[in-house]
């Protein structure tokens, strides 16, 4: 049995929680966090303390916090042998290297309150100062997910970038997309097949086979068009920007 | 029985096509095309010409060619009584207001060759000159699909608008992660998870409420930390539009 506690209540926390909690091969000692009203949920199911300085012993230790507070907490873990990580994607794993052993475990996916996710499906990102510890980490990782990859800090920086692109961006055009229902009387409902057949489609092909549209076909007319009916001059900017880039990269095939 | 003739050889005719042949209410008398090669695929299963003038009489007329085509093939459509209808999302109803019956019949789907797709849940856009015209759209677009919308030129130009930034421009993005991920030794297949869920968490919470990231959270250093990594002028630019319409979102709120 893998002994661990968790520091943190947010989301990544609960959602490993979760998967921890009914896991054969770990047992979750304690979680750790400064909030007592979020610690709440937790305290139903194992033992939680709001002192950073009582925490259990544990094998690993998961600091689940906001990056801006990664490194308080990793100061405050005394333990000796155990091993720390953090579940950050844009931290370095040095931040933690005031332990004898430190990683990192990076679940890549965007979770929620309330939303379950499938980990299973959800590639776990590791990194450890030792052979040791990142085979300890694996050991952990393959108990809740069948994707388990070994990135360094800089591999991870630029997965957590490229996420940005195709998580943070991608859901703020389905919010122009939802904008612009609204303002004309459109059931957004009518944009979700199209919405999930684009993320579907590059299973079979690459996201740059898949292009197509105005900006794809050189279409100067339509972009022109689309510009001039938008109101807002953020979601002006966006079709600009994203339409030149497409076109810079198309352009010559014309 | 309805009778159709299909305009056109592309993706569009193309899955209209084998969704009205295998349909016991409508009958394909003929595609017709300028382009003898483009029409072979078809020629196989049902009458083909490749001169306008020598059409079938149908009941309606699909032209689904490219929005720069549709008068000029419009113009070479001279049955009188018969329904003539574009398959576009941009142009409007009236440029077939030549013929007594006209309309438009637009699935507002990204439909591209050997890549099959539920047109069944697919919206289809109707709009029509008469109500006459508009019932018997409503038969045929029923016959395929269960979601059948009523939309006029100035919505449909609207949803095709929203559309643009839900698929072309998400795709794009997908391609900008795929890049990240090329360029640094990563499987893009790591992000199929992560874009998997972004489309299917709009099911249960609106885009609006769905956003996280740094620009989400205002937070600057990350944000600073990104746009250094990027090199590519295009990829810079976007992530700041993006972010900086993000922020003007949010950053109320912060």
């Amino acid at each position: 049995m893998i002994k661990v506690v968790i520091i943190g209540s947010g989301n990544v926390a609960q959602h490993l929680f979760n998967e921890f909690y009914t896991n054969e091969l770990v047992v979750v000692l304690q979680v750790a966090g400064r909030n007592p009203d979020t610690l709440k949920p937790f305290a139903k199911k194992v033992a939680v303390t709001t002192d950073l300085h009582q925490m259990a012993e544990a094998d690993i230790y998961i600091i689940a916090v906001n990056d801006d507070s990664i490194q308080a907490v990793s100061e405050s873990i005394s333990s000796k042998n155990a091993i720390v990580v953090h579940t950050s994607g844009s931290m370095p794993m040095n931040l933690l290297s005031n332990h004898e052993y430190f990683g990192v475990f990076y679940p890549l996916q965007t979770l929620s309150e309330n939303r379950e996710v499938n980990l299973r499906e959800t590639p776990i990102c590791l990194e450890a100062n030792t052979s040791m510890a990142l085979q300890q980490l694996e050991v952990l990782a393959t108990s809740i997910s069948n994707h388990v990859y070994k990135v360094d800090s800089e591999q991870r920086g630029k997965l957590h970038l490229a996420a940005v692109f195709v998580n943070n961006f991608t859901n703020h055009l389905y919010h122009i997309g939802y904008r612009i229902c609204q303002e004309n009387n459109l059931d957004f409902e009518m944009l979700i097949p199209l919405i999930r057949e684009t993320s579907q489609k590059i299973d079979s092909v690459s996201p740059n086979e898949a292009q197509t549209g105005p900006a794809r076909r050189g279409d100067q007319g339509t972009i022109a068009a689309h510009l001039d009916q938008l109101d807002n001059s953020d979601y002006k900017a966006i079709y600009s920007v994203l339409s030149k880039s497409i076109q810079n990269i198309y352009g010559k095939e014309l």
